[in-house]
């Protein structure tokens, strides 16, 4: 695996979401996962969010994980714009709990999915992308495997 | 006030939120303000959500109503790519009641406002329109209070 | 534009939201946008409410902008007073998030819309009056393609 | 006790609502309390309802039943222009099931409150009246003792 | 009004609730209401609070405000056991808010109802009883039309 | 084990109940548990439930049984005057879904639980019963087993 | 009643768990009951939860304890594989408060109940154990007896 | 891509929710991904569900979708037993509407996640399914790219 090259884009909708997408960061270290990140709002940055998404495939990421919050349409604006699987984590909020960022989030119409893990679920989006990798790659679900056993210990 | 050039522009995400919009287009015309239909999704016709939305301002629109249900991003994606006010009409959802489509539209982030009307709420869309076309126009508020008058009696 | 002659009345339900709106405000300066304020509760002062939304327009403003929690009827009591459009920010409460302040002001029956913005949302509700003034003023749009502009920078 | 005069006063936010309130004027009259209802919207007819409920006391009625739906505001601009005690009955909606109706009218702010009752509860708020009636007539209170009897058996 | 014979009768589930309940007793204190005051859960010493209950009409009471929390029957168990007017006051929960308090006391099923005002309402618990008296008091009806004239101010 | 002596108290807090408890009565048919039913409600019959409730234990019974809807206060009720373990069965609720039923069951304050299942979960509250019954009884534990397995074919 | 051998089991997903059950532990020690604790959780241990859940019937427990939070699916992992009753208590949640636990466990599908109690409520918990105890044991309801009686006092 | 081996295996709480998972089955057919299909309840067949979990990557399959109602604990029961993917398809309910399902599915704890689509996405799983496989196969993400420019036109 190309240690270069990111596999996962990790893109959040603002900067003060980054403490908490850090375990999402320090667990696809552990997995030894490339990834790059990006902090650009859907709503107040839309033409630079539909740029990095639409060249994500082609710049050979494999995975994108948005994080964001309240009216949460980051995982979405991002899905439309890339073939890539989209993991969405919604970010807790101080007055509906995340309420609201969940159901912005999972509730995607017909047509274009994301994959929804839970309200400030960094740690498990990381999982999750390297269990997508896995699909096609049989050292990712070796890693899967190998972090399972250890967890069950 | 122009006849042929469209003031209001419609948005709605699927084909069948038509039947829950016409009571939006029905008051625009007893108002006789011209208005414009575009049926796209932001998820599924992004460009084209886009294109659409960017070139408003300039085809002479002054605000824009956009209806969507799920976890509904259009009123927000098009606010990313307008100046023009924007009026989110949540649509009611056979799972959740339409609390998803209201907490969707209504929680935006800050620097991008959506003006959300409430759910299913097509007829005050375009009255909220119309008080928002007021503000620089007496004649429209004139048409406000003449209709304000009239369901009072 | 006025500068001595506001345009936005800005009304709240008790002097202990201020702190919350004191960004909408702010906001409003920044785009050099005048405005007014009123403290008064639409349950423990009517009248003094009645007297204010009525005579709104008259006085020159051309939107308002109504702050309040809990069972959160002030934006519908000024709206059912003015054929000014009302923009609604609810505030978060200490018990349901304001989940109740929010429903209490969005879910606005037929005839009478208000436009509801996010829980807290003060400054959004700032940027909306503009883009509503915007509908007939070039120069306010001006200013909100600026601000969209700085923005996504 | 007086026949022709009323001692409660029904309002309702729309006609639709009559057949909702129907259990309501039933149990009433089942309790032999002359009773007033009126139709009239807070936000659609303002006048009219300021009108009704501040001259409520002086014609003689002792307790007001208020019945709206979604952003439900009747019971407290009602409550705000009388005395009286007022009691709210949250319409069911289509969409919410009737929580919009319900917090909007049970959550009022501190000095202005109303007396809610269930979901549709107009039976409930019928008797309620007869009970506070109860407070300072023994008949009343009789009647209720009775009816209460009557339903233990 | 006699001074000695309370007119109100406070009952709370826990001595807990106390705090949370002060601003209805001090408020009943400022309009001059005598009142008494009971700790006792409704699950915990249901026999005590049915002795109680069946016992306040006799004992000189005719309105009864009662406090809980969470599965808060309260309220319903002691309008079980009088025809008096039983005022609801559902406490602020630690994990759902106060949510469940407000469900478990103001859906009260057919034939037995409760007056509930907001989560942690106590001081509008206070005025709705005297507003309750007012409808055989012309001196209750006046300290609440005084009331209202102040709080206008 | 006895065949005449009702080991399962069920009892139901309106005779509309019946049709969603049926399952509950079939399934203790099934297992050979003899049970009883009660219609009583504990707000419009008090002192029946009472009398039943307080009596239970005397009668043989050892498992109670009871479904409310609404503010349902029947389990806890029940609870409050028998040592016996008290299953709770929310009723669904045509406005609020049964959320009401469940949080005014299942959120019973400290001292005094019941034990509740899911929103009309009667055929589970029969096998709960006979679950609880098996803690003292092998043929019982034997029945749930056998239950298990079959299901599992 | 036997003192080495634990009659309850009970098991908790996560050792921060721990201070939330706490009061359960206090409560079966205070009654005389024996007990067990495991900590494990039904995704990350699954074979473990397996193993443990399906021979504690052997074992000689006769009621199971459950908490966890969250997607709370240990209640009914464990009953899956026993035939025992599980009591299950959902943990409070930093986001959405414990509803997501509540509903998680109490929800349960036809043919697998668990015994929900309230959100965090351990001490409830044991209390109900010693109940479903109680079915086949006199000493048993005897001190639940008692320990109403002194909650009464 | 081999036709006769699964690659995406979908497993149902239920037979009754097979109509709903059929437009999951549909769009694989469309993109021609091989699939199996697997009815087995968590609750009611653990040791079955255990079993083809825990098979299903030496199967071959790369990709599990799980659909479950209510306490929908399918998707978390699969993912402790595969390192595969697990896309969960929360089922509506009809009392909560499918926020049960929705809840017991999103909210994982840390270490296990699973892709929760929308409640009843069952077309979403399909396509969130061949866009993982796409991450190591370009014709999988091909067939994606033109899946999605065909919905654009």
């Amino acid at each position: 695996m190309a240690e270069e090259k990111a596999l996962v884009g990790i893109i959040m909708g603002s900067e003060s979401d980054m403490p908490n997408m850090e375990p999402c960061m320090k667990q696809l270290e552990e997995f030894g996962i490339p990834y790059e990140v990006k902090v650009a709002s859907a709503h107040r940055k839309p033409a630079e969010v539909h740029e990095w998404a639409s060249g994500a495939e082609e710049r050979g990421m494999r995975v994108i994980v948005a994080a964001a919050g309240k009216a949460a349409h980051l995982g979405g604006v991002v899905a439309a714009y890339t073939p890539l699987p989209v993991i969405a984590v919604p970010m807790k909020t101080s007055d509906l709990g995340g309420l609201d960022s969940l159901l912005s989030m999972v509730q995607m119409p017909s047509g274009v999915p994301v994959a929804c893990v839970a309200i400030n679920g960094a740690k498990n989006a990381a999982i999750l992308a390297v269990q997508m990798l896995g699909t096609g790659c049989d050292e990712c679900r070796k890693k899967i495997s190998d972090f399972k056993a250890k967890m069950a210990e």
